[in-house]
This record gives structure tokens, sequence and C-alpha cells, in this order.
């Protein structure tokens, strides 16, 4: 399935380029942004005109194919060189974004196996290619598979209500969270959903409601503070969130205000889903308190839309996620399937079946 | 005790004048309006320079004053027609504020009493200024004695979340939900305040975080969907809001958001306190289902600070207020005392009490 916009893609062969939705003039504005060299995809990634953590990835490993791309007949040991100092490069565009590391490392150790295996300059350079569509691809398909695993649970009619933007946008697919929404709409079931409009930062308003609007999905945006009198309304069949990280017993770090929207979930009897890839499992956390909670600058939120909504001065707490405890969430929508009640027998062995945990 | 700053006040005798907050211009500029006259004072109650029920009611009595001030030597006759006149025009300037109309209708009803005891001109246009500094006067008193019967469970030490503005900017006097909070300082009881900003218009960073910092309370502002995990954090010792409307079952109706903060305190286990005078609970209710919610226009959401945070075209839902069901209500406070684990027994046998129930 194809949604009417593509949050990235590479065009053309080699040399190509990289066309990425500039989401910093979003909801107002659609304009498609041309990235044609590394300092265009540091400053891309920079400016958030791409943001999310699957669709980074993306950017990154693009952004060490258009680095490459005018390599020609280069030894390997320059052209290992040049990777590695473009690569570094690019992680200075956003120091925190784990999967930025993540990819520039795969294209890093590609392109180090192949000159280990023998292989010249240009083939090194062809291998790099190979796995930067290759990450892309993947991506895509994880976003698909969560998209088909999750909208099982989606029947026609019923009304979904999400939070931030776990979608189309920060992926390279049909995003994470909104995965289900999408191919349960493609299936012909007829959907609604509301979206939280998630202060400071607005991805709710913002990006959320823009790309379901685009793939014609009955949206309506609601401030933060209305989710619990909409759940009491009756209006809400169950909620589905993305997730930053996920412990080995279930509980599930997300953008701020996600645990306020499981609490007020479980009180009105509403399935609470997560639509997370494997790979958002942290076997290094045994459990969410382990999860450091990054504090954000006060500005985001007194100052966040230009004018000052609070007195000078005065204190801000502004914490970007919080952790919702394994116990309020219904489901775990994985490429490998649903984890239900998710516990930490139950995700153990998830992971283990799928080759992630040891043992 | 005094506030360092007076929501509006009468100015000098008779003529004298209304000097007003203007709170249009909070909280970068803190700016005392003066109003001379009728039209005057229609314009700051249409401008919301002037906000919240108890204070809207000051400000229509006080409008009545300036109207009439400089009648000298007219019948009784002439007095009458030309103050029906005065609060006719003064009830257009915002035409669902039940407390404009409440009172109007008690200063024409104060000279119609004079009147009809042969009064003449100028005695009814003094009655009339009487009656104006009374409603100035219990509403001050109503206020304080609110927060010396909230304060009683608020501890040294302790940190109140608070949502919307239910304060001392919305009174003559030192608030309803914030009043117990002046006056556990005023007691020496060192607190700390956590104030939702309060979308879509954000009277709680705005208005509230003004006027605990001008008052020398310790606040911090947050966006409403981080209280559920400010509570989990274990900051929270009480909430304190206000009320719009409570129905005899004790079903409380406040500022859209209201609800969701007291389902997060239940699963907190962090008391929920609402704050309101007796002429808060309307008798015509049995339970809160019958309570109309305003829908306002999606502009508030979406276009709010000036800058549209939607996609245009986007359905925007708008919901003003929401219902908090008794349930979770911990204790209302009233100038009469404290009704815990409020229903309709306890509730009706306060309001019978106080004469504001017949039987």
């Amino acid at each position: 399935m194809e949604l009417p916009f593509h949050t990235l893609q590479w065009i053309g062969g080699r040399p190509g380029h990289v066309s990425m939705i500039e989401q910093t003039l979003l909801p107002t504005q659609r304009v498609d942004h041309v990235v044609r060299d590394v300092p265009g995809m540091v400053d891309a990634i920079y400016r958030l005109a791409v943001r999310g953590a699957p669709a980074i990835g993306v950017a990154a490993a693009f952004g060490v194919m258009l680095g490459v791309q005018g390599f020609r007949g280069l030894s390997p040991e320059e052209t290992l060189g040049r990777t590695r100092e473009i690569a570094a490069t690019l992680a200075k565009a956003r120091p925190t974004a784990v999967n930025l590391f993540w990819a520039l490392d795969r294209m890093v150790a590609r392109a180090d196996r192949e000159a280990a295996a023998g292989a010249g300059g240009d083939a090194i350079v062809a291998a790099l290619f190979d796995e930067g569509h290759t990450i892309y691809r993947e991506d895509r398909e994880t976003c698909l598979r969560l998209g088909e695993v999750g909208a099982e649970r989606i029947a026609d009619g019923q009304t979904l209500l999400t939070h931030c933007n776990a979608g189309a946008l920060a992926t390279a697919g049909i995003g994470t969270a909104l995965a289900p929404m999408y191919v349960a709409a493609h299936q012909g079931k007829r959907i609604s959903v509301f979206a939280d409009e998630t202060r400071p930062l607005l991805q709710g308003a913002r990006i959320t409601a823009w790309e379901l609007a685009q793939a014609g999905i009955d949206v309506t945006v609601i401030t933060d503070n209305m989710a619990g009198h909409v759940m009491k309304s009756g209006k809400i069949d169950a909620v589905f969130v993305g997730s930053d990280r996920i412990a080995r017993n279930g509980d599930v770090c997300n953008k701020i205000g996600t645990y306020s929207v499981a609490v007020l979930a479980k009180e009105h009897g509403i399935p609470f889903y997560v639509v997370a890839p494997l790979s958002t499992f942290d076997r290094e956390l045994t459990d969410g308190s382990q999860i450091p909670i990054e504090e954000r600058p006060a500005e985001e939120v007194s100052e966040g839309l230009g004018k000052r909504t609070a007195p000078p001065g005065v204190k801000v707490f502004n914490p970007a996620f919080d952790v919702t405890p394994a116990a309020l969430v219904a489901g775990i929508v994985t490429e490998a399937g649903w984890i239900d009640q998710p516990n930490r027998e139950r995700v153990e062995a998830v992971l283990r079946e799928a080759g992630a945990l040891a043992g």
C-alpha cells in the first residue's frame, strides 16, 4: 500500500538525490525538500526537516550514499577513510538520536566487511548503496508488518485515539502507531481517529493530523486534556501509541502524556496498545524505572508558539517522556506479532524467538 | 489578608471610577485599566479584560454604579427606567455569563425595592452604590472564607496541583481554588504549586502562574499532559480546582481537563478537592449528565496562539467544560465548610442548612 506522500526517498540511481517532506512547514505548507549532499543532509536532520527515529536512520544512510556517490577509482583504504569522515559529519547532526548512530554504524560496518573481503573502492561504494537501500526497504517492510498485525484488532466503524506522532512521517514507511490505521483503512474498514495535539511541541496537531488527513482518514484534533472527556463520552474504542524504548518487563517509554492516556484508558476499559518494532526493546533495561527522562528547555512550554504564554521567570517543568507501566498496556504490536498483557516472561519469549535476546 | 494586586476595585466615592488588572496583557505586562463609564465597562467585559464569574458579577455591579453616579434630582420613575437601560446594556457584554445577569438583576431589584418603599431618585442611586459595594464585599468575604476552610487540609511543605484559573483574578477577592493556597501561605505554611497550563486558552500558564508568582508562592507550570507523570513521581499531595456548576449529587462541572486530572488523582491516591461558593450549586440539576457542555470554535485549538497548529480544514473538537463524577471528589470546600465524599444526601444537607434549598 502507498500513502499519497513520501516522508523521504532516494530519487534516481547513482548519482541520485533525496527528496523529503519539509516537516518544519507542516501543517500549513507541503514542500518537497531536495537534498543533494552531506552538508544538506546534516542541515535537514538538524533543522528537523526530517524527524522520527526510523526516518532519521534512513536519512543518515541516504546521507552516506550522497557522500560517496561521486567516488571513482579510489583505493579501498581511501574509500573507507572518507566514508568514516562522512559518517562522523552526519553523526553530529543530532547527537542524541540513537537511530542516527545505528544506521551510520551499519553503513560503516558494511564498508568494512566489503573491504575485508577484498572489495575495491568502487565495489565498496556499490555495497554502501545496497546497504542504504536495504535500510530503507527494511524500515518500510517493518512498518507494513506492524500495520498488518495491529489492524487485526481494528474493526469496521471503530474510533481510535493516538498521542504524538508515531506515523509515516516518523519513518520511511507507513509509521508505527498509525500503521494499523492505514492498513485497516486500506482493508476497507471505516475508521475515525482522535489525535491529541501533544503539547508542548504539538506533533499530534501538526503532523499526525496532517498525514491522516492526507491519507483520507477521518481525523479530529483535541487538546491533550480532552482525552478523558472524549473517552467518558464513549467515543473511543482503542488507543494506539508508539514508543521510544520498551524495557524487558514491558514498561513503555514514550512521549510525555502517554502515561496519562494509559491511565484514562484503563479507567474507561479501553484497550491501550503500543506499536513498536522489536528494535525498540532495550535488553539492558529490566524495568521502566531505569529509563532516564530527558528534561527539555522551559521555553518549549512557555514560548512554544512564538508568543510567551507564562510569566517571565516562572518555573517550568518540561519532561519530554514518561513511562507507562506494563500493567496498563493491553498489548504490544511487533513485527513478530502481538504481545498481549505484556510482562517479563512474555516479552523475553518474543525477543528470544526473534533472535533478539541471547539464551 | 491582601494580595499585591486588585483584580478590580472602585476608586473614590461618588463620583468614582473602576480600576482593574488588564488581563488580556497578562502574563507579560501588568497594566491597571481604568473604566469610567458604562460603554467602557461593556468593552472591558467583552474583551475579557476582566473575566471569571464572580469578577464579572462585581464588574457588572460597578458598571451600574458608573452609569447612575451622575444622576441628580431625577424622579424615581426616571431613575428606575435609566437603571434598567444601563443593566440591559451591560447584559449584552457577555450573553452567557450567568453571574453578569445575577448581579444586574440584584442591582435592579434593589432599585425597585427602594422605589416601592417610597425612595426618591437620589436615594435610589445611593442604594445602588450600597448594593454594588455589598456585592463586592460579599465576594471578597466568600473568597476569604473558602480559603480558610480549604487551608485546614493544607500542611506545611505540601505541593498542590491546580487546573485553569479559579484564582483571585477570577474574583474580587483571593479566588476560589487558589484561596486555600493564599491562606495557607499567609499562615506561614511553605507550599508549592504545579499549575496545568490549561489548553486551549492557557489560563493556567497565563493567569494562575502570574497571580501565584505575584503573591510569592512557588509555582511551576506544566503542560496538561504532564499531570499524570508528575503525580506518579510522588510530587503532588492534593489537587484543588474550582467549579462552574455543581449538581445536587456532587457531580462537578469545570474547565475541560478537570475530569482527566480527577481520574489521575484517583489512580495515585491523591485527594481531589473542589472549591466553590454555595452559589455554584445548581438546585435544578439532579446530576452532572444534565449539564450541557458548550462547544467552542475550532480556532481556539488550531490557531490559539496566532499561529496555525493544525492543518487547515481538519476537524477539531473543542468542548469548554467536562463533568467530574462525585465519586472522584474527595471533598468540596464551601463557605459553609467541607462536604466530604460528596453525594446527594451530603450536598442537600449542606444546602438546606445554609438556606439554599427549600425543605
